[in-house]
């Protein structure tokens, strides 16, 4: 605070380059005096800042719209934000598959790709599979790696700020991999990694089911469930990177694991063996006995991690996504359970994004982070979008 | 932020008289000299902030110490921040008894009172009883009720913004009390209502427990549970107020309440009943094997209360308080469980405030409002101590 009351000439000169930037960025093509306008700023520092913009290259003068040059005398010049001045990956490294996503700096998406890799592939090969979907991306998009700002990465696992992968028992060797580390080789922009769920509800936020709300839940709804929470906006980690671990719920006390839960034999299935557990929500839907009990099953242990989630945090609104958001019938027993047993009961939503929610999440965390260099000034606070 | 741009004097003035505050209050008293040293302000300024702050009442010239009149010259000025210019009240309303503390606008208590109420007493009963306590802590520390310049309360239930208990079951009376409105009518101040478990989670933080760790979670452990959660600081309320309310995961699958878990007979306990809880603690130790299994089976839901917490939100220390704090036997369980099912355990402390949680914590509350219009200013941020 006291910094605000010295009068420092640079900082001034930086805050008033961001509100300009910012202008440009959501208000499209501007002539010098709507952006005195917008910004207050004087004519003087409004041309000194747009000059230093443009010679960054984040600013560009448009050419005249048609017409423009028909007017009498000479047409004001017109300034738009340079989108096109640098890129942003989403990379998502999940157990089946790996998947990127490719933007300019006004977040839009120009371009993806996904590769399956085997659930049992080693950390070395699946990283190979991620590099094999970025250069294919890069390449059908005709982005240069050094036009990269800052790549984004979610997947499962308790992830350490430096992403280094702290626990992450659904892919091998994930556990310990210094994930980000291992990705920073083959960029030269910072690479940040985020937990898989985490990822998934700031892309919810972003363009998906929960575009209203800054207050919410993602499940991650599986066999191994998942959770990621917005509060007031903002992606709540929890002190170790662990908030919305919520599967351990399961071993405590009696409870049977989701795997056992599901299962129509005396064996349990395999965590990731999506196609035994579609399976077993068809034959329930085809009248077979067994199957609609072990859906029951299920679906009680989600109410209950649900449930718990949701008297922890109390947000408004919980965004279900992952496998189980694409099977029948979890949605109304979740909204009929939340209500008997919430105090003030969450909206309920089925994710909009699907399978591109992790990548597009991470996309949209490699932004955040531009967006702080390009549009935060050290002790000021910018509204996000 | 383009506020900041402007130059507009009486924000200016604002931030630069907050600054001054801000460092008389931690520094104790200093000179114009040191005030311009630490500041950064000029003299001139330093010396029309002073003088401004001087007339509010709020900074007051400090009697010379001894040994400077002996000095050569006239002694340089000090000046103090005059804690003794507004006072506050932490108020605990709770099912058996209600309690007051008072403190000047640094924080430091400078008296307490607590009655006993039934359980069974009405709203108005319980607020004329909390009308008596106030009105004796006033009159035995001489504080005019003019001058109080807020009052914290801390209550059961989950309460909306305007004070209005939106959901009380542990007191007659309270679910719809405008709890806020009624308590305004006595105090010319802001009144401020929050949930007990949250106010004394703020409490821990504040002075307890939690002194050193800005995630942290507060479990109000007794038959009907409750939780407050500070993340990064700040008091997580949930969406609707209703965060930590976690007891209603009892009501969910086949669980028992914890007034069934904690009988030794068919009839379930009465949730308020201390006593006969107490005596159950204590036959369990005396040998008595219904008893033991009886504790077992309570601090087993204990540990999945306080697991779903800490999967929920990660926090780095959990502050066991409530009345079963005061229990042998529930922490050092509560940590083996927590070790084998959280991903990343938490520290887990006992209360260090036992009964003065809520009301500390409600002064506190009462604290941050007041600071926040002394010390903070549209547009800047100041640190929480």
């Amino acid at each position: 605070m006291g910094r605000l009351t010295g009068g420092d000439p640079s900082l001034l000169r930086r805050i008033n380059s961001a509100v300009v930037l910012h202008s440009l960025r959501d208000a499209g093509d501007l002539t010098l005096t709507d952006l005195t306008r917008i910004t207050g700023l004087s004519r003087p520092t409004v041309e000194g800042v747009v000059e230093g913009l443009i010679e960054t290259g984040l600013v560009v003068e448009s050419a005249p719209a048609e017409g423009e040059a028909r007017k009498q005398g000479r047409p004001a010049r017109r300034f738009r934000f340079r989108a096109e001045a640098g890129h942003l990956l989403g990379i998502e490294i999940g157990p089946h598959r790996v998947a990127a996503l490719i933007s300019g700096l006004d977040g839009r998406i120009i371009g993806a790709g996904s590769r399956v890799v085997s659930e049992t592939a080693d950390a070395d090969e699946r990283l190979d599979r991620v590099r094999l979907v970025v250069a294919d991306v890069l390449r059908r998009t005709g982005v240069s790696r050094g036009s990269l700002r800052a790549v984004g990465v979610g997947s499962p696992g308790i992830v350490e700020a430096d992403g280094t992968v702290r626990l992450g028992t659904a892919l091998p060797q994930w556990t310990g991999l210094p994930l980000g580390e291992r990705l920073r080789r083959s960029f030269r922009c910072p690479v940040l990694v985020e937990n898989d769920a985490n990822a998934a509800a700031v892309a919810e936020q972003w363009k998906g089911a929960a575009i209203d709300s800054d207050d919410i839940v993602f499940v991650l709804a599986g066999l191994s469930p998942g959770a990621g929470a917005l509060i007031g906006g903002r992606l709540h980690r929890g002190f170790g990177g662990a908030a919305g671990e919520i599967g351990a719920l399961h071993l405590l006390g009696r409870g049977a694991t989701p795997e056992t839960l599901l299962s129509t034999t005396d064996e349990p299935l395999h965590p990731l063996d999506e196609q035994a557990v579609a399976k077993v929500f068809a034959d329930a839907k085809g009248g077979d006995v067994r199957a609609q009990e072990a859906v029951e099953r299920f679906i009680e242990r989600l109410v209950h991690d649900v449930a718990a989630l949701v008297l922890a945090l109390d947000p408004e609104l919980v965004v279900i996504g992952g496998w189980a958001a694409g099977l029948d019938g979890v949605l109304d027993p979740l909204r009929d359970e939340l209500s008997r047993f919430c105090l003030r009961p969450p909206l309920v939503a089925l994710s909009l994004l699907g399978e591109a929610a992790v990548a597009t999440g991470a996309l949209r965390l490699a932004l955040d982070h531009v967006e702080e260099q390009l549009f935060a000034v050290e002790g000021t606070v910018t509204a996000r979008r």
